[in-house]
C-alpha cells in the first residue's frame, strides 16, 4: 500500500526528532559514567567506568529480549499490569510502534541502571552487577513504565480503560518512573552493603571520601544537562501530530516549553544549592552546584510539559532543599551513597511527582494528554484550583513505586549479600576494585601501580582468593 | 483556531532544527568549560569550571527575567535602542517567538560571559563572577543583540525603520555582538586586574604558565567546533520558509554552505597557525592550533552565511595571522590573558567583522536578508564590488562595540577593583583558588593536597583573613 | 525558479537530518583523539590529539579540494574508477550534491585517517602525518568511495551501466570503504615501522604497554557510540524520498531499524568480549568491553541498513572472536598497533562485509537500493537463500581494497621510511614525543616535567640532532 505524502512527511519529521532525542538521551549514559568515575576514588574509576559500559551492554540485550516486551507489549489480551507482547522485537515495527520508539525507549531503560550502580560504588563485586542490571532493565523498570506509559497502564493518564481518580499520573519524562526507581533500588543496595570501610570514624562522625577528579565531574554534570535535552523535550515522542487531525496544533510549543522549563528548573536548583552550601560551608563548591543542577533536572522531569517556566523556578528551588536536606539526614542515619543517588534521584524524583500534582497547568495538560479532544476537562494542579484527582494519582505514583521496587530490588540484594555475592572484601576494597577485579588501575602513575611491594603485600593480604 | 496543514509542517521542522542547534550551542558551554579547565594551572581548575558552570546557571536566571526583554522585547512602543516587553516572558510565546526561539538566543547569552571569565582566570574573586556575569548576560549582550539582531535594531540588516548606510551590518551569528562583546569585557577585567602573580619575571620577561592538562584543552576544543555546528548553521532560525511564501527557496542551501564555510575557516586557521608557530617556535604544538582552529571559526562566524567557501579559507588565513600578532603584542604588552580570550575572540571577532565587509556575496546577502524580495537590491562585499556600505556599517559596528563595552564593563570591573572585590590576595593566588575559596583541589592526589605543612604555612600566612 | 512546497518541504527534512548526522559523524573524530590518548603513555599524549586534529585540518583541505572530486565528480565523461568534477566544491550545489551531502562525505574522509593514526602511535615522526594524512583522505580513499558509493563505480550496489555480479557490493555505512580502508592503511605503516622500543622483550615475548588514561578510552568509546548513530543511520542521506515519488514509504523505518542493529552489534560485541576475555585473563577488563563494542560497531556497518535486529547479534558476536583471535595472532607475529587498529578496523570491517553477504535480508535491501521499482529482484544473503551474487561482490570488496590500499599506502610508508622519515631516533622514543616534538608534556606534573637533569640527559644524549 502507498502511504500519502501527508503520512510520509509526518513520518519522517517524527523520526528526525525522535531519533536524535534517542541519541541525545544516550549522551547521558556517558554523563554518568564520568560523573561517577569523577566521583569516586582513583583505585575504583576503572570498576565503576565499566559497570556503565556494561548497564548499557547488558541493558541493550536484555531490554531488546524482554524489557520492551513487558513495558509496551499490548496485544489483543493486555492487561494493566505487564506487557505480553513483542519479544526480541518480533512484530515491531508496527502500527503503533516504530524501531524509533524502541530506541528512545531503550535509551531511558539503560540509564535506571546507572542511577543504581552509583548508590553502591565502591564496594561491589562487579558479579552483582551483572545480576541486578539485567532484572532492573529487563523487569522491574518495563512493569513501572507498563503501568504509566503505555496506553493501558492502571495509573496511565491516557488509559483507555479509564483513569485512576479521573485523572491518571502525570510522570511526563520520568520523574518517578526513571529516577525514583533507580534511586529506590539504590537505597536497598547501598542500605544493605553498608558505607563503604573508613566512610564514618569510631566514633560514628563522617569522614569526607572526595571524588578524585573534580573534572569529570564538570563533564558529567555537562552531558547529562545536554541529555536532559533529550529526555524532558523528546518524550512527547511525536512533534507534528497525524493528518488529517487538524483540530490539533501539534507539539512544538510544548516541546520548546519543556526545554525552557528544564533549563530554568535545574539553573535554579544549581543557584540555590551554591548559596546554600556556602552558608552552610563556608565556601563555594562547584561539586554542590553539579548535584544541585542534576537535582532541579529530576525534579522537573515528571511536570515539564505541564507547568509553566515560572513553576519550574519554584520547582528547582524546592528541590535544592530537598537534596541539601537529604544529604544531612544521610549522614546522621549513617548511609553511605557515594553518588548521592539515593537522595538525588529518589528524593528529588518524588518532589518532582508531587510538585505536578500542585502546578499542573489546565491548559497544559489537556494539550498534552487529551490532543484534539475539544472541551476536554480533567483534574491538573491543586495550587491552581485543579482539585484532588491528579494530586491524588501522584501521591499514588510515589507510594507504589516505592513498593515495588522495595520489593523486588529489595529481596535481590539481601539474596546476593546472604550469598556473599554483594560486597567485595576488605582486603579487596582498601587495595580498590581495579587493582583487585580489573587488572589494573585506570591510570599509568597511580602512586601504587608498579610498586612491587605492594603487589606483594595485597596479593599475600588476599589469601589466594579472588572474588 | 485549527491551524492548517502547511503552518503545523513548517513550524515542527523548523522547531526541530532550531531546538537541536540551540542543544549544539548549549555544548560550547562544556567546551568552555574544559578548554578553560586545561589551559589553568591545576590549582584553579575546581575554579574556573565553577565560574562556567555559575555563567550557565546565573545567566539562565538573569537572561529569563531580563536579557531577553532587553534584546528581543519589541512591541507597540519600540526603539531601535533597548527592548522593553517579555520579561520574565511574560506574552511568549506569540506571533513572533516561541519557546524554542528564546532557548536557541538564552544558549548565545551564556557563552558570552564564558569568553570574558577566560580572560580574568586564576586571580579573580568568585563574588566578581556572579557580579558581572549578570549584568553582562542580562543587559550589556542583549542591548547589542537589540541593536544588530532586532527587526528594529539602529544596525540591523532587516531593521524595518531604514538601514544605516541603506545596509546594516551583517553579523550573521555573532563575531561582534557575542565574541567581540565578551572579548573587550575580558580585555577590560584583564587589564584592571593586571598579570598573574609570575607571569612575568623582574626584567618583564613572560615566563611560560602552560596550562595543566592539554587532553582538556583538546577535548574542549572539538567540543566547541561541534556546537559551532549550532552557533553558525542553526542562526538562520528557519530552514523552512513559511508557507505560502512560494517566491522562496528556503534557507537549506543556505544552512549546509554555512557549515561548510564554518568548517574551512577554521581548519585553514588551525593549518597556518600550526606551520606559523612552527617557523616560530621550532616545535609542532597542539595548543596552538587549537586556538588557530578557535579563532577562525570566531572569525567567519560575523560572514558564514554570506561568503563562498574559497572566501572563507582567506578569512581563516588571515585569522591565524591576527591572532599570532595579538599574542606577540600582548607579551610586550605585559597583558595577560590566561586564555587569550581577548586576542581570539575580540580580536579575531573584530577582523570577522570587516572580513565579511570585504567579502559578503551578493546573491548571498539577498537571500539571507531579503527573502523573498525580488531584485532587491542591497550594498556587499567591496572586494566584490559591492561599495562602501556594507563595509562602513561593519565598521561602525566594531566601533559601537568597543565603546559600548568599553563604558559599561570598564568602570564595573574599575569599582570592583576599587572595593577590593576583584582580585584575590596574593597568598590565596599562590596558593591557588580552589584550596582557598573552594574548599579543596579539584584532584585528589594533588601534591600539596593533605600535606600538613602546607595547610599551616597557608593558613598562617592567609592570618584568618578569607576572600 | 519556484520550488514546489512539496519539494522545499522535502530539501528541509533532509538536509536537517543529513547536517545533524554529519555533525554526530564529526564527533567521532574527537571520540578517536580520545581513545587514542587514553591509549598511549602519557609521554606521547599531545602528539597523538595533535596528530587528530591535524587529521581534521588537514583533511578538511584537502577533501575539498581534490577528495570529494575523486569521489563523486560524475559528469559527461564519467568513468567507474576515479571522479573528475567538482574540484574545490565548483559546480556545487548542483542537482545531485547540496552542501549538506558534502559535509557529511567530509565528516567520513577525516575519520579514515584518524584509523591509521592509531596504528603508527608512539613513534613516528609528525611529518609524515602531513604526508600520508593528506594522500589518504585526499585520494586512496575517495577512489574506493566512487567505486563502492557514486552512481557510476564498477562495485557500486546501484551503478547505472550495470551491477557486479547483478548485484554490486552493499557497504552501507563503509566497513570497508571506511574501516578496511583505515585499517589496511595502519596496518602496513605499524609493520614497516615495526614495534615500540620495549614492546617485545629479548625472547620476543610481549611487554604490556598499558594506556595512560582509562578514562579516556571510557570517554572516547562513548563519543563514538553517538558518532555512529550518524555513521549509519545517517547513510540513508534522505530520510523523506522526493515528492511525487508515492509509491516509496520513505527511509523513516530503515533509519530506525539501522540505529538498532547497530546498537545491538555492538553491545552483543561488547558483551561477548568481556566474558570471553574474562575467561581468558581471569579479570573483568573495561578496556577490553570497550574494544569489542567498537568492534561489533565496525563489523555491522556495512550491513546495518539490510539486517535483522537478530542477524545483527549475530554479526556482534563473531566480531567479538574476530577481534580476540587477530589481537593474539598480532601478538604471535610480533606485531604492534598500539589502539588495534588493523585488527578492530581492518578485521572486524573485512567480517562485516562478508556477513552482509551472508545475512542481507531481500526486503531490506531492494528498500534500500531499488527504492520505488516495483518488483525489483537482486541478490541477497546467502545464508537466507539469496544466492552468491551478493557474496561473491563483497568478497571482491575486501580483495580490491586489500589490493589498492596495499598497493598505495604500502610504497608511500615504505618510502618516507627509507628516507628516514618514517620513525623517531630511539633517544626521542624513550623521552617521549611530547618533549622531543611538541615543546613539553600534555600535562604539568609529568615526573619528568622541569627536571633539569633529565632534560640535560635528553639533550645530551639526542645531540643536538631535532626530528
Amino acid at each position: 500500500m502507498a502511504t500519502s505524502w501527508e503520512t510520509s512527511v509526518t513520518d519522517s519529521i517524527n523520526t528526525v526528532y525522535l531519533l536524535f532525542s534517542a541519541y541525545l538521551v544516550f549522551v547521558m549514559q556517558l554523563g554518568f559514567a564520568m560523573l561517577c568515575a569523577g566521583s569516586v576514588r582513583a583505585k575504583n574509576a576503572m570498576n565503576i567506568m565499566l559497570t556503565n559500559v556494561v548497564d548499557a551492554v547488558v541493558g541493550s540485550i536484555s531490554y531488546y529480549l524482554f524489557g520492551f516486551a513487558f513495558a509496551f507489549g499490548i496485544g489483543s489480551n493486555s492487561n494493566p499490569f505487564i506487557g505480553t507482547e513483542f519479544f526480541a522485537l518480533k512484530d515491531v515495527p508496527n502500527d503503533t510502534y516504530d524501531y524509533s520508539y524502541f530506541l528512545y525507549q531503550w535509551a531511558f531503560a539503560i540509564a535506571v541502571a546507572g542511577i543504581t550502580s552509583g548508590s553502591i560504588a565502591e564496594r561491589t563485586q562487579f558479579s552483582s552487577y551483572l545480576v541486578y542490571s539485567s532484572l532492573l532493565t529487563g523487569f522491574v523498570y518495563p512493569v513501572v513504565v507498563h503501568w504509566v506509559w503505555s496506553s493501558v497502564g492502571w495509573l496511565s493518564p491516557s488509559c483507555t480503560s479509564g483513569l485512576l481518580f479521573d485523572s491518571g499520573a502525570i510522570d511526563f519524562a520520568g520523574s518517578g518512573v526513571v529516577h525514583l526507581v533507580g534511586g529506590i533500588a539504590g537505597l536497598w543496595g547501598a542500605f544493605i552493603e553498608g558505607p563503604r570501610v573508613g566512610r564514618f570514624d569510631a566514633f560514628g562522625h563522617p569522614v569526607p571520601m572526595r571524588g578524585h577528579n573534580a573534572t569529570l565531574v564538570v563533564l558529567g554534570t555537562f552531558l547529562l544537562w545536554f541529555g536532559w535535552f533529550g529526555f524532558n523535550p523528546g518524550s512527547f515522542s511525536k512533534i507534528l501530530v497525524s493528518y488529517p487531525d487538524a483540530t490539533s496544533q501539534g507539539n512544538w510549543t510544548g516541546v520548546g516549553r519543556t526545554a525552557v522549563t528544564t533549563t530554568l528548573a535545574g539553573s535554579t536548583a544549581g543557584l540555590v544549592t551554591l548559596f546554600g552550601r556556602r552558608l552552610i560551608l563556608g565556601h563555594w563548591d562547584a561539586l554542590d552546584v553539579c548535584n544541585g543542577l542534576l537535582g532541579g533536572f529530576v525534579a522537573i522531569t515528571s511536570g515539564c510539559a505541564v507547568v509553566e517556566p515560572w513553576a519550574a523556578i519554584v520547582c528547582g528551588f524546592v528541590a535544592a532543599w530537598v537534596l541539601i536536606g537529604l544529604n544531612i539526614l544521610a549522614l546522621k542515619l549513617k548511609y553511605d551513597d557515594p553518588l548521592e543517588a539515593a537522595q538525588l534521584h529518589g528524593g528529588c524524583g518524588a518532589w518532582g511527582l508531587i510538585f505536578t500534582g500542585l502546578f499542573a497547568n489546565e491548559e497544559f495538560v489537556v494539550q498534552a494528554y487529551d490532543s484534539g479532544e475539544i472541551g476536554a476537562k480533567r483534574p491538573y494542579g491543586l495550587l491552581l484550583g485543579g482539585g484532588w484527582g491528579l494530586f491524588g494519582a501522584q501521591v499514588i505514583e510515589v507510594l507504589v513505586i516505592l513498593l515495588w521496587v522495595s520489593m523486588t530490588m529489595g529481596p535481590l540484594f539481601y539474596v546476593l549479600h546472604k550469598l556473599r555475592l554483594l560486597r567485595i572484601s576488605i582486603v579487596d576494597e582498601v587495595a580498590g576494585l581495579d587493582i583487585s577485579s580489573h587488572g589494573g588501575y585506570a591510570y599509568a602513575g597511580h602512586p601504587d601501580d608498579g610498586n612491587p611491594r605492594f603487589y606483594a603485600d595485597y596479593l599475600r593480604l588476599q589469601g589466594g582468593v579472588r572474588s
